[in-house]
């Protein structure tokens, strides 16, 4: 496992709250704590102080809503979830780098939409989904990613009629359509980085700790 | 909630282990039980005796190994995960009804490509997988599904260059392109039934129990 450096921005969003060093730390050194709103009463039992409170406000505790009055904020709007009501209240803010933690563990329907939305966020921030298991991120076109020999890579095409190439990695790939999400999985880094090449295909990566 | 009636065939993979009733009672009341070797452990300690162990039986303790002795089914290829060599083993016994169980809840990527899967199963078998949340089935073409007023129900698209359309349900959508896995989440049943209507797609439905 490497010491990675992630932003001092961070949403904690409405899944399961982490469990894992790697996301409790990040948590734990925060600079800015933009909290989902089914996730204020998890902050609560962990005496952790969010800097702002977002969503529907619907699945927060009256214990909780006390707690933090004065950092709410109520986003009605039904089109977004409160993962992404939260990175565009963080946007607003001029934040351009932002971790999000807690998006996976429950739901699966929402675990996959979660990881999912990263990539219409990254065409604006640097952003990325840290779970107990490893790192999420989107990327766009011919990206080379960090990694260490032996780390657990998955990649999932959002754009499967697009083929891409991969190179550095136990297995490589040319020109492949991922049609299934299964068929870029389990794939292993050989060095300390490995390369996506694709004109305009849209990739989600998965890189374990 | 409604009572389900699920195949008495199961396997449990290598993912968390049930802690829901529904599954649980899957498990209690089957016929057969196709344990995926990372699972026999756990198997071992909440005291379920599988039919077979299926795998490479890499991730099995001497323990386990010891007690499921003459029942361990060791497949070493490399193509294939251990839940799919649990449906292969399952459909050249002839089973044609299988329910998949424990494959989600650990590493993401894992989850991601094993409710993936369920596409390619389901050409073969009627299969679904169920999870501590509900239930994922593959969809081919035009489909009708029973549901309850209520009913979480998300669809994700793999074919997501083809149009689909749905019917009965509280967001319905005409001739969509699900461009990306987030834009079919979060939609919900309306009656004890809905449609989804395409002319060769494929989707992988989720719906709560």
């Amino acid at each position: 496992m490497r010491k990675y450096s992630f932003s001092k921005h961070v949403i904690i969003a409405n899944g399961q709250f982490p469990t894992h060093a790697i996301p409790l730390e990040i948590i734990r050194t925060a600079q800015t704590i933009i909290c989902c709103d089914g996730a204020a009463d998890s902050l609560m039992k962990h005496g952790i102080e969010p800097t702002v409170v977002i969503g529907d406000l619907d699945s927060i505790s009256s214990k909780a809503k006390k707690q933090f009055a004065g950092k709410l904020i109520h986003i009605a709007e039904q089109e977004t979830n409160d993962q992404t009501k939260a990175v565009e209240w963080a946007i607003a803010q001029g934040l351009q780098d932002l971790v999000i933690v807690g998006a996976t563990g429950k739901r699966e329907d929402h675990t996959i939409g979660n990881i999912s939305l990263l990539a219409n966020y990254g065409t604006q921030i640097n952003v990325c989904s840290v779970t107990n298991y490893g790192i999420f991120c989107p990327v766009y076109g011919t990206t080379q990613l960090t990694s260490y020999p032996g780390q657990a890579i998955s990649i999932f095409s959002l754009t499967p009629h697009i083929p891409i190439s991969l190179f550095g990695l136990q297995y490589p790939l040319t020109n492949a359509l991922l049609k299934s999400w299964w068929i870029g999985t389990l794939n292993t880094a050989v060095s300390d980085s490995f390369t996506i090449e694709s004109e305009e295909g849209i990739c989600i990566v998965f890189r374990s700790f």
